[in-house]
């Protein structure tokens, strides 16, 4: 981590003022100031902050990771229940999986810079097969100022599967308002995402605690240099070590956890721990129109199973 | 912060005093009031209150965010459910959008001090357009002496949904149940924000935890004075630094920590960290009449994917 | 506080013999039994306990305040899909309102000392209406030896939706599922208030925390004194203040903490604090009779609305 | 508790022996152990392992609270949608209700020792007259090596409801979809029981915590001896109390603190705190047929209340 | 625990060393720098990152006890909603059976090492009865690059559930819409335990708290040291045990914590303490096969109970 080696860089040039450059004078002035964070550095509650704001972080990560979004229970659904072989039962299977895959990569450009990469525009969900020309045009004929438009491939879907049921694709409304629920939940839980990106933790909280760790290190770099003189502190009876090694674990511990934080505010990012939103809307697509469309009515035949009897 | 200026202000003062105009014999009552206080400081569980009833606020404000409702849902099976192009369709749909973000509104106007001041009258509510002087009327006529009547329009929303099954706009019974389900989760997120507003965080907590804090750092005032004898505190040892640098950013962190809990307690408040609830109030009103209204049917021509074999 | 009061006068006590009726001999042995529980309070792990001890609590009192019991939706489903506006309509949506209603008054009564008090007997509950003298006949002729029999106004209520289904005042069997669905919950819900009652928070548990925070300050008694000779401690070096200041805002913050749990542990008391259930029985009753019978079939005139195009 | 009075005993054995048995060599000798393990007894961390562990015992206890199985909800809905009066409608009512308490007994034999006892064999179900011979016949005659069969009587009750269905005493399938899913719920709840009985916290957690108490208490009978000498410890300023009474309370309300978490890791044993299933089986029975047999179609006349207008 | 023995062994090489082979001068160097070491062990903050991670992985453990997949509850629907006896209906109700069991075992191979070893490949799946080898071979047919297609036997699950309705075997919809839906969420349920090990908890935070544990005992191999010369440490009153017996049992106590926490991440190990999946699949498909084929229809001649009146 780079802020350890600052963070040593500035101890060793203090350390090497104060026993090479000062007068006496200054240094018992110096080592005043030592002792002085040194006493009081346990003022700033490093432990307790961190402990019960990772902990309240931990719990919005696993939130973040219920809600990623996977489209095989609405797929598994689709494949079941819309009937027909022809190019139209196909087309709208097939462009139901597109409008539900479509709808994660329009929230996921929004919550993730990695997905944003891929698509900076959404001519690049034209591009990709997860939007056609004209459908984009449509998309963009909606003037609605206030939102993200994230409903309107969901509408599309709804429509289409309203569309399969009047052409009696799917048997009956039972079946119909269950199809709908399914695709609907996984509609919530990707959106979820987007308020989880528009409503944060408190900002305030984020900031106490960061401040609270950099702070609690800069007081330490002066609190943490060995002292020539005797100060009655228990640094006294020790050894001049001349590198602090037990305040680089401690950086290490303290900062580590903080940074565990941080990878967990932000579970969408960049960072090797981020989860591979673009590798999810790949897999999606893929699967979603493999379940539905190839593998429509796959079932193997019938066979007795080893233990009949 | 103004309460850090006002604690440094006395602080300062308190300094001032005891170094120039208190005789020596003063002085050393004054001092050892001080030792007093910074010896028994700790008695105070600041850390464990803090941690504890942050985190107890915290789950509460994740409530809040999770029940601020969202329209998007019911208007999607609003739009996709309710049949016909003619006016008394698009009226049904309309009214039924506007019905359920006029309950937002007038819950709203209950526990948010910001939509309050846009909608000081029910009067406010006609002239913004989420009622008309009809409904206002009718609203008035109904007596009802312990509530808030949030149900008044919520009935219009299900009379008007039972009309338009009535009418056959609906399919079926079964999707005449999915939607009034739909539309009552929409209603009972949003009481949940009235009930959180009627019945908070037992007031002691807050007040224990409070007071907690202003003691603590009122204590602080004499607890954290440079003394000139020596008194076998830590603070013999250290330099006169004239202004209690620790303590300051001690005072930072613990105010910021209870601050944290403040801006948490109340979600719905007018400080900047706070949720914008007048904007989801234009945004629902806007988004959910172009959902069932404009975008009624929507459906871009079913064309062949990119991937199609 | 009476606690304080009374811990402020039995230390007054301890400190006004140990200073002026105690002879030196006696006065060096109480100084160090003073010494003692001075030196060991900490042996007892207040933070600890109360932190975690109020976290459960108040996760039961957010339990308790989720399920009081709102009338509101079983009422809008009953006010929309139960039919007809002749009396013996009337008579069902209203009679199931009652019932309900009744249904949450024989459960607060058992829960709750306020309501207890409004209606000591079950004939309280005929004469403030909740109850007819001949239901009140058939309620008693029910011998049920083991259970307080709250389930028999559900009965009445599902039994009379099933007249009112058999009668076709509901429309079909899916709105009756939802129907019954819907006052199934509102009964569970209050049905949790009873278990919970039923089922406290192990005693063991209160009864530790409890005795850790008074036998902590009784130590106190003794090690809060301020002591003439000096015994290394840190009181040795501070001033005899006669009060003991700090100790005081201890006890306030200890035994407030203790408080938040005993308020939140019994919310449903007779305390300030506490939910006002009367309130509740008669805001159910009079919104749901409202919302069932005169404002059955509600409606406004409808018009379009501002946005209209 | 017999532990307190154990700990004692030791505890005034070590301390006779010191004081009147040992020579001061040796005394110096036990000194010098004793400061010993006073000096580093808090490098056992019992504070944050007790509080953690009884979170998580607390959070498995309110689980098994909510999961005990009422029969109340199941009923009401076999009740009111299974029609009929002569004896065959009866005895499907009762024996569906009677498979459902025989499952909760069997379920209750596992993880509870009372219900064990009261039931120790399969017969004593007959006997109490929760299953008829012919059932424990048909019982006994599936033989399924890998699991206790509780899904038997879940069987036999689906069947029967099945067969209700099929001679019309279910008006209809979706009224049959919602008896099936409520009876589904009330299984469901009680077979977690068993799962939590199966799958306990792992044990490693339990043990830790447990070995963590008793060894600092076992260590504390030494270091909390008073000792003839001065070994600047806190204690050499204090009195020889020969009942080391802050310890006594010490252990209580740790140990104290460890049986909360005992008792509420099982809380179907047979303490007073615990559960009484026995009570709940009968309860379950005699409200469950009361509530579907004698209570049948219960319902009072329909008489206008106080209030109609 | 080896790592206990190993600790102890570099203890005893170092104690020797420093005993035995140093001259004083360096004896005074090494006493120097386990002072240092001893004094401020405390900047790493074993008790809150222990304390706070074990509750987190608690919080995901018992996740995955709930989401281990028991087959009872979609098998007694299957056995009482698809009806006949014939050899095809058996082969309906065994195969449905058979393949829940399937995806089970295919979800459970990819994360829990002794199902891997078990089946290592999926031909292992066809010798164990849990395939045919027709199936393996439609199975491998389908070509999807981006997962494990585990939605493969739930596609073919479902479809037959379809044609068990096609031919009239599942009486309604409404009845096959609600059986769709018990072995949706049985699927829903397993694949959560693919989820959870795909994404577990930020690898980071495990590495910070088991660095933290482990470099906190190694600088207390110094820290924990016996020193012949007197540094004002509370050791220096102690007695020279040669055995550091407290830092052995801190050693247990924090090494023994973090092993909870390793036991719980990964629940699905091999362990003792681990869930014996093996045991469950097997117990599925036995129990599974005997519910719904030849417990088909079980119910017991309805008898009149002990209590019939």
């Amino acid at each position: 981590m780079s802020e350890l080696l600052l963070w040593i860089v500035l101890y060793s040039i203090l350390s090497a003022i104060y026993r090479n450059f000062l007068i006496e004078e200054y240094q018992i002035i110096f080592e005043k100031l030592c002792v002085f964070f040194y006493t009081f550095a346990d003022y700033i509650p490093l432990n307790f902050m961190l402990g019960f704001y990772v902990t309240a972080v931990y719990g919005r990560w696993t939130n973040y990771v219920n809600d990623i979004g996977w489209i095989d229970t609405p797929c598994l659904f689709i494949s079941t229940n819309i009937h027909g072989t022809n190019d139209t039962a196909r087309l709208i299977r097939r462009n139901l999986v597109r409008y539900m895959v479509l709808t994660q990569a329009m929230v996921y450009r929004t919550v993730c810079v990695s997905v944003k990469r891929r698509f900076p525009t959404l001519e690049h969900l034209v591009t990709s097969g997860l939007m056609t020309k004209s459908e984009l045009k449509s998309f963009n004929e909606i003037n609605s100022p206030n939102d993200n438009k994230f409903w309107v491939p969901m509408e599309w879907c709804f429509n289409l599967l309203r569309q399969a049921r009047l052409i009696k694709m799917i048997d009956s409304d039972i079946i119909y308002t269950q199809l709908i629920d399914k695709i609907g939940q996984y509609r919530s839980t990707l959106l979820n995402l987007a308020v989880y990106d528009w409503i944060p933790i408190p900002l305030v909280y984020t900031q106490v605690v960061t401040l609270a760790v950099r702070f609690y290190f800069i007081f330490a770099l002066f609190g943490r240099q060995y002292l020539k003189h005797d100060y009655n502190t228990p640094y006294s009876e020790t050894i001049d070590l001349y590198i602090p090694i037990l305040s680089i674990f401690q950086f290490i511990f303290y900062v580590g956890w903080m940074k565990v934080a941080e990878v967990m505010l932000n579970p969408l990012g960049d960072d090797d721990e981020d989860l591979e939103l673009n590798y999810i809307i790949d897999r999606n697509l893929q699967v979603g129109l493999l379940t539905v469309d190839k593998c429509y009515g796959l079932l193997p035949d019938q066979e007795k199973d080893m233990f009949w009897k």
